[in-house]
């Protein structure tokens, strides 16, 4: 019987990931369980097992159940990273050397018949600026935020872990997902989804930045598909290249609110109330605009064409009007 | 009074690094301190601490002397790393884990006023194949060998414990460095400066890939000037990309060859002996060839220009005879 293991599973894309194995029965027969620190009270119905993910004696146990399939979600997002430096390192990166240190003991003490699938989630944040126009597959990672350090640390130590033979990983990295459903979180990126989903559902939203903001975005039910389109892809053909720009939709602010308006209405859109925050700014401005992920799209991948399509599958998906 | 650290000061380049800093007064009135498991016994003569940079206790013994300046320079080379994976990640990674946070602690002790330049000896191992014809500022870091990984994760870490203001750090890619005096070594990369150094030496070489291979040179003296001139740099002008990619000489084997003829003669080449060895060519082939490294050069940081002058350098500053 195939194990899948979702680290991370009960945020919220981890119950997408595990709604969308379950619902598509994608790894037919096989045991599911998730795991993170909390799990939401009206989760996805399959085992949940609660724990902290850097607690290296917690992930060893995780390992030794040997799962097929493991989905490596867990993180601590930008904005806490950057408040918390120790945390973000701890969590984001540490967490990563202890899970692929535990999984290759298990891969020896198989005599190496063990290997498993590892689908990481790393982001865009892994780059800085200043960038191309389009952001191609061979642009460096220059992050200029300790979340995005540590997504790319963890992407060199799974590719490298997989070319050794012990794992059998990829790093998937995601477009700013969009329209998060449930209460604003911490990233600093909280608030593309939040001026969408706020006001569909009749609450003022703040937005921090300028509309002239370009931005990355897929939405949660294209991160699903990323994700168990990655479980499933021949990864020789990655040829060594492991860490993937994943496809997105990019547009500005602006674009973003006249999707809204075309949607919604205006009294919707009138929901919206800029209140500049330099903080988040700094950081914004610092982030990706657009992207050219070629090997992505060859190799099956695939997110919305439109920002009006993103919101229609918040609509579909998530409204919980 | 200035305290200058160089771990790793028992190696060849933290010899010429020492040797240069006191021939050259770089640092006037400076206590210079060499850290290393060993040190040559006709080293130079500066105070020299044993220990294993590995060691998160000796780490932060060495932090509590709060250097102003720190070359980290220890390493377990490639070919090591490759054949000790658990070694390799655990001295090219984790002891800058550890060294970091000890010296973030000191920062912190110190109420924000201690921030030591930490100078950081990357390599050219963090790229991978397939290469464009030169490898410029902007292209990715996908290493395909343990030891660039490593490299490529402590460039990540140097690059975000200086944004947050708690070293001022930098990571130098150093091209290979030829001709390296001595023995050989157990880097991937040691018959490089082998095939010139053992011939003008009268003793036979060992050459383990085809003549056709292109590579990426640069000498001792010019790594030792690669340092100070980063130690001395002003570090705003990086704009947050503190890891460069540093000038040196591109040729062939043949083209090496033929500039040890025109300096030695061909009684000399004769004691180069092809014994093509299929591990260290399935590496070698992963290297880059050619750099257009405008931001180090726009930098002022300088290397020789044509390969007769990198063996120069070794019959200037090392030839035994």
């Amino acid at each position: 019987m195939t194990n899948i293991l979702i680290l991370g599973g009960g945020g919220m894309i981890g119950q997408k990931l595990a709604g969308r194995i379950i619902e598509h029965d994608i790894f037919p027969g096989a045991n599911l369980v998730l795991f993170d620190r909390a799990f939401p009270p009206a989760g996805v119905p399959v085992k949940t097992v609660t724990g902290d993910v850097a607690d290296p004696a917690m992930v060893r146990t995780l390992a030794a159940g040997r799962p097929d399939v493991i989905f490596a979600l867990a993180a601590v997002v930008s904005g806490q990273a950057e408040a918390e430096f120790a945390l973000g390192w701890d969590v984001n990166m540490m967490a990563m050397w202890h899970l692929l240190n535990a999984l290759k003991a298990e891969h020896e003490a198989s005599g190496g018949t063990y290997c498993p699938r590892l689908v990481f989630t790393s982001s865009i944040a892994v780059f800085g600026g200043p960038y191309p126009d389009k952001i191609g597959d061979e642009f460096l990672s220059a992050p200029q935020t300790s979340y995005g350090a540590q997504k790319a640390a963890c992407e060199l130590m799974v590719t490298d872990f997989s070319r050794k033979g012990f794992i059998d990983g990829l790093s998937l990295r995601l477009p700013t997902i969009c329209v998060r459903p449930g209460k604003a979180n911490a990233a600093a990126s909280s608030f593309f989804s939040g001026i969408i989903r706020e006001p569909l559902n009749g609450i003022e939203a703040v937005l921090p930045v300028a509309d002239t903001v370009r931005h990355w975005h897929a939405s949660p039910r294209a991160a699903a598909g990323f994700l168990t389109h990655a479980a499933g892809l021949d990864t020789n053909l990655l040829q060594g290249r492991r860490a993937l720009n994943l496809p997105g939709f990019s547009c500005t602010v602006a674009e973003q609110i006249e999707a809204l308006r075309r949607v919604a209405g205006q009294k919707v859109v009138d929901l919206i109330k800029p209140v500049p925050d330099q903080t988040i700014m700094g950081m914004v401005n610092g982030w990706p605009r657009d992207f050219a992920p070629d090997r992505a799209i060859a190799l099956g991948f695939t997110a919305e064409s439109s920002f009006d399509e993103i919101i229609s599958v918040y609509l579909e998906d998530d409204l919980s009007l």
